[in-house]
């Protein structure tokens, strides 16, 4: 039990202290922990109370408590547990709990390699039948790898930041050339990211047995998608430019920790993959390759257009790292990447809007009157997230927010 | 004239000065100069000599100075330029020279986002002949876009890295299911990397006009590349992990100044490009999209066995950067772009093996008297190239090496 005064659903209690980094008008960016509706100044706290890890908290993104490893996480989690509870350390703590009206949340992690998975059959599927209507809806690849691609670190932004209509080519399939202007078929996709920490070398892959000690969290992320500009230029080498324009993040990372009651086993593995993608039988009965019980909400100017499920996700995220690094590619820590569109399989529980208008036939009508197909200027999508908790309490991942300002003229 | 003893045709005159990242037995890693076979450190001459800018140079990668953008790198140039030609300097800058073989070169820059284009249309052309044997050789958008990808920019490593041979699923177009090992198509890729410096807002885009103002250099580039495990995964997002194992980039950092006299025509468009890929006429009559020629020579353990030509490339670097950014992405100082491998006209300035050996159907004899397709372990790949100079010198850009460890045992 806290000392602290904390309301029975914050979904922000004891059992979840996510990390993130803030700044007041009177301070720096630095790390904090979110409990109920404050954010627990860590450096300060951790001075206050005589530990000399305050350092590692006055940093401006997570990267250097990453850097770590899961033994420095597992004991600042019991230290912040401890704080939070023991009376003895209320008087020193107290002073340090900022309420959450009065900070600004920046990018939590400052991003190494991005890599977008593609994890979810239901998704694969649909995007699969829309994009490719001749072809088999899954690439033959599909069933035996995470199929994934490397995205843009440098354009991931935090959760309320405007996202600029991106200008690119396309080309209508009725036209001989390409047009240049501003996508008319901007998307989103929502996704669960997964923050790396701890570094391995060059060479050394990371087994699915060991995946643990480098799955350090996870955020809610918006793969924003120019489908139009995307369709143009994916073959042969995949997306670049309809998704490099932006990626959204929420402010708090969730750690593994928070989200043990969350583990569930995966739907389902048919073909079973290759070895080093099998799980063994991990602690508590649950495999190496567990899932997780997250659901989604999305919001569209208001609206709740779709509630994603992304314990129906086929691959799981210790078997995209192992995947990730089987050739020798090393990690570092604040890597970041995504499960690709968590899309399950009701067309209400689907990821983008391509998917849920199905490329735009099937408009869906917002709580004001509207229809829509794809984003509109002015636009905001909300995308919220929470996860299976113990006892049947949710953990929540917060929300990861954007609004689509109009194209900048060239 | 300099008041240093070199070499007549060193490639690393005062037209050249190249930037890179060097420690001594005695001394951390920090940014020096290249002139003849000394390499000059900065911070300390820029000290002795009574210069702010010392603290630039004492960082441990160039980030910082590509930071302060074109007209720091100008006065820079200039600076550098003046010591080393006007004698009053020669007494405080001469104890600042060290011996190119007492220096343990650096990756150069600490590189933020990497992308890898596909430039070449001969490269472009073998490749699609290769992988995609019933279709048209190049995709429809190939000739209206310069194709690019992300790739991992955390495996980047420094020329003289060993490169331990990845494992990887592959599927024989003969058998039903994939097998897991180590690749045995493994490749290299022969590439000029760009390093970009100066850095943009998200949602501004670089226009072809101002690229040269973020365009600050260029190394030689090896993009390791397994065959087998890209051809099997590459369906429908891309190359992946048949990448993203380790990609080699000689250690110095040829800057656009040194690069002025070999600015070339391109070798033509066809069709014209849409306007925000299309040059004006810039200085000197040159189009702001221009080529660079800038020739290669690949040699497998001692044999030369390719001279590719990078004048051959169909878009230019200001074109990929144009390109790159149009949908508003920003760069960061530090990020870095590759031209895709370059391949000119002839069999013998192809630029990777893929191409060389067709597959693996036409060996290459090596001058042992050994015979290659792929590369063996203990294979030792060396790239060299050097750029058009004034009135018929040559600058160099060094070399680019790589020897291949074998597999681990997973």
């Amino acid at each position: 039990m806290t000392w602290l005064d904390l309301p029975e659903d914050t979904g922000f209690g004891l059992d979840n202290l996510p990390y993130g980094v803030f700044s007041t008008a009177t301070s720096s960016p630095r790390v904090g922990v979110r409990v109920g509706d404050y954010v627990l100044d860590l450096a300060e706290a951790a001075e206050a109370a005589g530990m000399e890890s305050g350092i590692l908290w006055r940093a401006s993104s997570l990267n250097p408590f990453l850097a770590h490893g899961r033994e420095a996480w597992t004991a600042a989690r019991a230290w912040i547990t401890e704080i939070l509870t023991n009376h003895s350390y209320q008087d020193v703590v107290e002073d340090h709990l900022i309420d959450l009206a009065d900070v600004t949340m920046h990018l939590p992690v400052s991003v190494g390699d991005y890599v977008d998975f593609y994890a979810s059959e239901h998704h694969a599927t649909n995007v699969g039948r829309i994009f490719r209507p001749d072809a088999a809806p899954l690439t033959p690849n599909w069933k035996h790898l995470p199929i994934g691609y490397h995205g843009r670190s440098g354009t991931i932004v935090v959760s309320g930041t405007d996202i600029v209509r991106p200008c690119g080519q396309r080309k209508p399939p009725d036209q001989n050339a390409p047009t240049f202007g501003p996508s008319t078929r901007l998307d989103i996709e929502a996704e669960l990211g997964i923050v790396i920490g701890g570094a391995t070398a060059l060479g050394d892959p990371v087994p699915l047995d060991q995946a643990d000690e480098h799955l350090f969290g996870v955020v809610i992320l918006n793969d924003w998608s120019a489908r139009d500009i995307q369709a143009w230029e994916y073959v042969p080498l995949g997306p670049f430019l309809g998704k490099s324009f932006a990626t959204s993040i929420s402010p708090w990372v969730v750690t593994m920790d928070a989200l043990r009651h969350a583990r569930v086993p995966l739907p389902g593995q048919d073909p079973q993959p290759l070895p080093y993608l099998r799980g063994g039988e991990g602690e508590g009965g649950a495999s190496d390759a567990y899932g997780l019980d997250i659901g989604f909400e999305i919001e569209w100017n208001g609206t709740e257009v779709s509630r994603p499920t992304y314990r129906d996700m086929y691959w799981s995220p210790a078997q995209m790292l192992a995947h990730l690094t089987v050739n020798g590619a090393s990690v570092r820590p604040g890597d970041l990447f995504a499960s690709g569109t968590v899309s399950g399989p009701e067309k209400d529980s689907r990821g983008c809007f391509l998917e849920l208008t199905w490329s735009g036939q099937e408009p869906v009508t917002l709580d004001d009157g509207s229809s829509r197909t794809f984003l509109e200027d002015g636009d905001t999508v909300v995308l919220r997230a929470s996860a299976a908790g113990r006892d049947g309490g949710r953990i929540s991942l917060g929300e990861c927010a954007g609004t689509i300002l109009p194209a900048r003229e060239l």
